[in-house]
């Protein structure tokens, strides 16, 4: 098997670059990098090692020349066309090569305790962050200067940068929901959406919280309301043998008592650790078991265009008996 | 002609978005993009336009079986086996797929002057926050601290982001050309090297300047002198019709003045633009004639492993007389 996911690749060995693939065969594991990693591969991967001086495909279909590999899978998900005809190109005639999805990912689902230690601190950090830019937020400061000073106090905090791009959004906008952050100025009596998460250590935090800049009406109140109550009943869904699915639909349970299900236009949330997005999607198709180890997102959202949208987002790790909220920053609509 | 590079898309449309794929016809041309985007896309996208409920090549697939197309190109590098696997199985039987390499990247080598100006703004605000950052540096500070100082001065003067991972790297480790910053902290009588760039309104800079902890003993002062003359070299080499080669050999034969030429491990630079690698690669084996329009970086360096590293990045155009170069920042040896 031929892995040529960063992630994957870093999963297995602990290798940080930015290049390198791997080739798993019966008994032995052979990293292969370029020779800008020569030095640091040597201290971070302990399998066999090679470092190939010219492309580093050919590097692997030399070795499976060698070692001769009948059949070969490969990410199909992880590889361009380019680089597949390259590789076929340079394997030989006999050796087949295959497609295999999902391997490697569906064992990441499940962390370790080191894995979760290290969202863990992934999510102090990033509500650390929250607090130190919350406190700087001002009427007349724009989207993009608040996203900054976010980013800024993640990466203080010892991130190596966020796990998406941090995303501030401001009265109507708030209703868009992947808004990238604008010039827009913050104004008096407006709903405000903040979704952050670091890489720290290379694991993965995701967290929205709901500011409001004044005092809110009624309207927002209810809404905020809902959301709330709706992430509160998806959390204490959460356990294990429960599905995915079983999770996502009890958060438009209770959006629907409030009317609002049709506003909620995206999935309940989705697993996290060395990327951003990981298995399992907590969606209304995914019919994965949860189990003890699994680290996902719990955030659902209601998006109403001309007035705004209410996210509210929490990192929480399955466990034997439940789960485990761990971001710490409270799920009050912050007043400012 | 599919397009799925967002540069691509990007170049073609305007679009700023993360997800778009184009399907160029005789005549006319089609943008998809997903939901999130209807509103966006709305705004800055002028030709047909069509929002993928599901996904988006399959909207692809079913638009070229409604033309009855027979030939549909695509970009091998940038469509992965998988999308590549997907968009064949949805496509009419008799359509057939063709890999076409290169066709926007050969375009986008040419810079427009609009084009120029927004490098030029991007380079412009790169060296400002070069300024500020600089001012900060303290010996006990960190690689990781100047680093995260550097990207945030940078955020605040207006660009997305950084246009590759800030390099910061003290000492020793400048001889690593692709070093991360670290936890190291800054000491004196130590060399250290900057390579920063930001992406500004989707166009890149790219600059690397050293500096000096101290005062510098004779054999850094010389290393510097060799770069300098080797980077003034090559920028002295640019104009139309001489090709990238020659350009990369100039800084070699400089370096070879100084018997280190060995020691200069990569290419003297590269094209930028909404990308920050793009054609041409100023490489031993490029043989691209420069031409007025195109923007490239002039990097020279030499790494000698347990002293340190010295490079010297400058961004310039090519002009129709031979080039301007961009970057206003001074090119020496800056002593702190």
């Amino acid at each position: 098997m031929l892995l040529t996911s960063l992630a994957n690749v870093r999963y297995l060995t602990g290798f940080t670059g930015s290049n390198a693939v791997m080739l798993v065969l019966p008994g032995e594991a052979i990293f292969f990098t370029d020779p800008r990693y020569a030095i640091q591969s040597g201290r971070e991967v302990t399998c066999r090692r090679r470092v190939a001086k010219g492309p580093i495909l050919a590097a692997v279909a030399a070795m499976a020349a060698a070692q001769r590999l009948r059949r070969v899978g490969f990410e199909p998900a992880h590889l361009s066309y380019e680089a597949y005809d390259k590789l076929r190109s340079n394997m030989p005639l006999n050796t087949s090569l295959e497609p295999v999805s999902g391997w490697l990912e569906a064992l990441r689902m499940l962390k370790s305790e080191t894995e979760i230690a290290l969202i863990r601190r992934s999510v102090a950090a990033n509500s650390k962050a929250f607090e130190r830019a919350a406190r700087r937020i001002r009427p007349g400061m724009r989207e993009s200067e608040l996203a900054a000073e976010i980013d800024h106090q993640m990466r203080r905090l010892g991130a190596e940068k966020p796990s998406f791009e941090t995303i501030v959004a401001a009265g109507e906008r708030s209703a868009l929901p992947h808004a990238r952050p604008t010039g827009a100025v913050l104004k008096p009596r407006q709903l405000l959406l903040i979704d952050m998460g670091a890489f720290l250590d290379g694991y993965a935090s995701d967290m929205t919280r709901m500011l409001f800049l004044g005092v809110p009406g009624p309207q927002v109140k209810r809404l905020y309301r809902a959301v709330r109550e709706a992430q509160l009943a998806a959390i204490d869904a959460v356990r294990p043998g429960v599905t995915a699915a079983q999770v996502d639909r009890r958060a438009r349970q209770v959006l629907k008592t409030y009317k609002l299900e049709r506003t909620f236009v995206h999935s309940t949330g989705h697993g996290l650790g060395l990327e951003i997005h990981e298995l399992p999607r907590i969606g209304k198709k995914d019919q994965t078991p949860l189990a003890a180890g699994m680290a996902i997102t719990i955030e659902p959202g209601v998006y109403l265009e001309g007035v705004g949208g209410i996210r509210i987002e929490d990192t929480v790790v399955v466990t034997s008996t439940g789960c485990e909220v761990l971001t710490p920053t409270s799920k009050e609509l912050r007043l400012l």
